[in-house]
This record gives C-alpha cells, sequence and structure tokens, in this order.
C-alpha cells in the first residue's frame, strides 16, 4: 500500500551539503544518508544537459547534483507519492527547477518516453524484495527492498538514455553480479566501478558503477574510495578529507582517469 | 596449428618459489611468471584433495600447488601436445605425481569425464581469440588469446567440480563481466573476488576470482592484494614481503575472513 501524503509532524528537515541545502524527509522511512550525495559528486553533468533521477525519492541525489551545477534539465520519476510530493516541495523550497513524476519506472508516462536524457542516476533499494525483513515501515521497506529487480532498472535507464549518455549507480557490491549482467543485456558499455570502502583496508560494501550507452570500451574497477579515516571507527564523522568535502561543502567526486 | 614437442634447446629452466621448483619451458612462447604462482598460493588444497588444472600449460600453477600442499591428486589438461608434454616433465623431474592429458576443455577424455575433483584451477588466456596481435609464436598465441571463450573455461571447470568443490581462476579485470555471468549460467556461487593491485593505490588489473559449486552466499570483492613496494616502478623485485614469501619461500596466500 502506498503512503499517499506524509503529516507535516512527521517530517524532519535537515541539512545536506552543509546546510547549502535543506531536505524534508520523513522522521521515519527511508532517510538519506550519504550514498546519494556521493552518486550526486560522482556524475560530470554540465549545464544545460538533462539529468533523470530513476526513484528519486525526497529528491536527495538530483537536489545535491542541482545544487552543484546549474542550469540542469532535472527530472524524476518516485512511484510512492508521498515521496515524489516531498521532492517537488524539496526542488520548490531549495530554489532548484525540477520536474518530478508519480510513476513505475517500467510503466513511464508517455510524455516521459519521448524524453531522451544526458545523464540517469539511481540509488536502487540494497535489498530485493521481500530480502529485507527489518524494515516496518511501509515507504522505507519499498525504497530499501522495493519492487523491481535491478534488471529493470538498468533497463529503465538504458531505453531514456541519449546516445553516448551516461549511467550512474549506487548499490551493494553483493549485488554486482546482477547489475553487471543487466548492464550487458541492456547494451550499457565501458563500465567502470568504483568501490567504496568504510575504511583503508576494509572489504568495500558499496560501489557507484558508471556505464554509457553504446560505449564500447573494456570494463575497468577503480582502486577504493575510502570514506573514513583510520583503521577502526572513532566516530560517524571523521570522513576523509576528500570525502568531507563533498558532503559539507558540495565539492565534485572526480573519477580516476 | 599445434606444436607437438619442443627442441631441447628452445627450453630454458627457471626456478619458481625460490628455486623448490624447477620448469622447463620454451624460451620463446608462452612462459609461467607470477601469476600462476599467486593463483596456486591462494588455493586451500589440502592433502588428499583431488585437483584439477584447467590449461595447465608446463605445469606452473599444479605444480606450485603440489610443492607447497603434499599428497595431492594432480590432474592436468592442455590442448597443445608439446605443453603437455612439459608439464609431465616438469612433474616428474621435480617428483610431484600429477597425470596430464591432452585435450579440448570442452571435449575431455571419458575417464576425466567420469572423474569429480575438490578444486578446479584455472590461468586462462588473458585476451579473446583473434584480439591479440602481438603474440607471433603460436604457442605463445593460443596461450595467450586461446580458442574458447570464459564461458567455456567456467563450464568446463563447472562439470567437474564435486559439490561443494570450488573454481579459482585468475583473469584480467578487463574480463570480469564475462566471468561473472558464466559463474551464475554454470550455477558456481558463493563469487569472492581478490583484485590484484600492482601498487598501493594504482587500478587492479588482474584478479582471483573464486567459486563455489552449490555456493549461495553473497558476491563478495575483497580490498586490492598490492603486489609492489611503493607507488612507483623502481625495479621489477621490489615484492611486499607477503608477494615474496609467496614467490620466493611458497607460503599461502589467504583469502580475507
Amino acid at each position: 500500500m502506498m503512503i499517499e501524503s506524509f503529516a507535516e509532524d512527521a517530517l524532519s528537515r535537515d541539512g545536506f551539503l552543509g546546510g547549502r541545502l535543506r531536505l524534508r524527509q520523513p522522521c521515519k522511512g527511508y532517510r538519506a544518508g550519504a550514498d546519494p550525495v556521493l552518486l550526486a559528486a560522482s556524475i560530470p553533468a554540465r549545464s544545460g544537459e538533462r539529468v533523470l533521477d530513476l526513484g528519486c525519492g525526497a529528491g536527495a541525489a538530483m537536489l545535491c547534483l542541482g545544487a552543484r551545477v546549474p542550469d540542469l534539465c532535472l527530472v524524476g520519476v518516485e512511484i510512492q507519492p508521498a515521496y515524489a510530493a516531498l521532492a517537488r516541495r524539496n526542488a520548490a523550497e531549495n530554489g532548484i527547477p525540477a520536474m518530478v513524476h508519480v510513476a513505475d519506472l517500467s510503466a513511464l508516462p508517455a510524455p516521459l518516453r519521448q524524453a531522451e536524457f544526458d545523464h540517469v542516476i539511481a540509488n536502487p533499494p540494497y535489498f530485493r524484495a521481500g530480502a529485507h525483513s527489518r524494515a516496518r515501515d511501509e515507504g522505507r521497506a519499498l525504497a530499501l527492498g522495493g519492487g523491481e529487480e535491478l534488471g529493470a532498472w538498468v533497463a529503465a535507464a538504458a531505453r531514456r538514455l541519449a546516445a553516448r549518455g551516461c549511467f550512474h549507480v549506487i548499490q551493494r557490491v553483493a549485488r554486482l553480479p546482477e547489475l553487471l549482467a543487466a548492464c550487458a543485456q541492456a547494451r550499457l558499455g565501458s563500465v567502470e566501478l568504483l568501490p567504496l570502502s568504510a575504511r583503508a583496508g576494509r572489504e568495500p560494501e558499496l560501489a557507484i558503477l558508471r556505464a554509457r550507452k553504446g560505449g564500447r570500451a573494456a570494463f575497468r574497477q577503480h582502486w577504493p574510495l575510502v570514506l573514513h579515516e583510520g583503521t577502526h571507527r572513532t566516530s560517524r564523522e571523521d570522513y576523509r578529507p576528500d570525502i568531507a568535502a563533498v558532503l559539507r561543502d558540495g565539492a565534485p567526486l572526480p573519477w580516476p582517469a
């Protein structure tokens, strides 16, 4: 069952990018953390380009990108009406023009099906539907372990990309085989992987994958990007300087050459 | 055209594992370097287990393994008769019992088709047939960019593995999507990847992949294993201590927990 709207007192307003962006999110439910911010920072979008955020939630990824790169044409798709409404409100309150559609990514509305994008970005659920039993909140459950398999996300991205357009997605390393197979299936090539490790020497649990429509370069995997200082958890705020610059100053996250 | 045998004066005799193993190899042609030694060191085989080396060449990987773990049942398959003969001779000269079949891995001889193995290991060609134009030597060409696609190697491995048996393969990162798809196709699961980087911070170009027949654990990718000290090439011999221990002392290469 879909949540149609959030009560006002069920929302918090949280600062992102050092407060440059303030996003309303449900207090309980899916709440954006560092992941959509890192995803947005990794997109080499330029002013004037068209960007589609699949499953945009409350808009964290596309609005972080819009806060860094001016004059993008931002479009979001979100299956949950309550989150889509939040994304629209967050865009308006932050003065970032964005259009948000309520739709299933496998059945986009006609105007979107005729549109092409230079970039498609996605932060899909990290767990398969039914595999994640901890999320009792329905909205959070859908955001964490929502309906579609990754193949549907990648296929939708590929369909909406212009020739040479780029898909960026952040996902658990555990699902990389599924993600890579979906890219091959959807004819997205020149795949590059940026593993994200919490600490130096630690097994990466997340990765950002980039693929290009019509790309033919060989698969590459970069040295892991390390998020936190030191080898042991000390505090949540011990981000490495380059990551702190992304999260607090809205810096881009350049891919290795 | 297959090379049937090497002239005696076309062979060198090279020390591996600090001289513990001495292998005859063609002076020109495919010559084993560190890769099969690292592959062999990464196999957690125990005395009494059955090991199949697909595309064994002159026997470097299986004989390195046999030099470290006593009383293995070692079987090699090699399509090139001249290399198979070398592998037999190398096994005998080093006092390591091994059986070597001349066969195409997609058409194994009947006795092998009835055998099961606890481990299958492979160091398949790094380039696709026809994609590698630098190898003028026919034997080297077949070893570097030989006939079968990776899917055939993985399928052959899966067919010969006992239930819960393990496949270990070393390959270029560029071909990981193909390798992962082949593992999924062949129902090899619990896939783990150990990327190999020449230097700390450098993009890994090779990886050792491990997969288990009937395995159902999620895909994992470990922090890269770094081969050389420092960040720049100084000499070829500046291996890090743990790698030097593998290459010169025959130490095992334990996988991260």
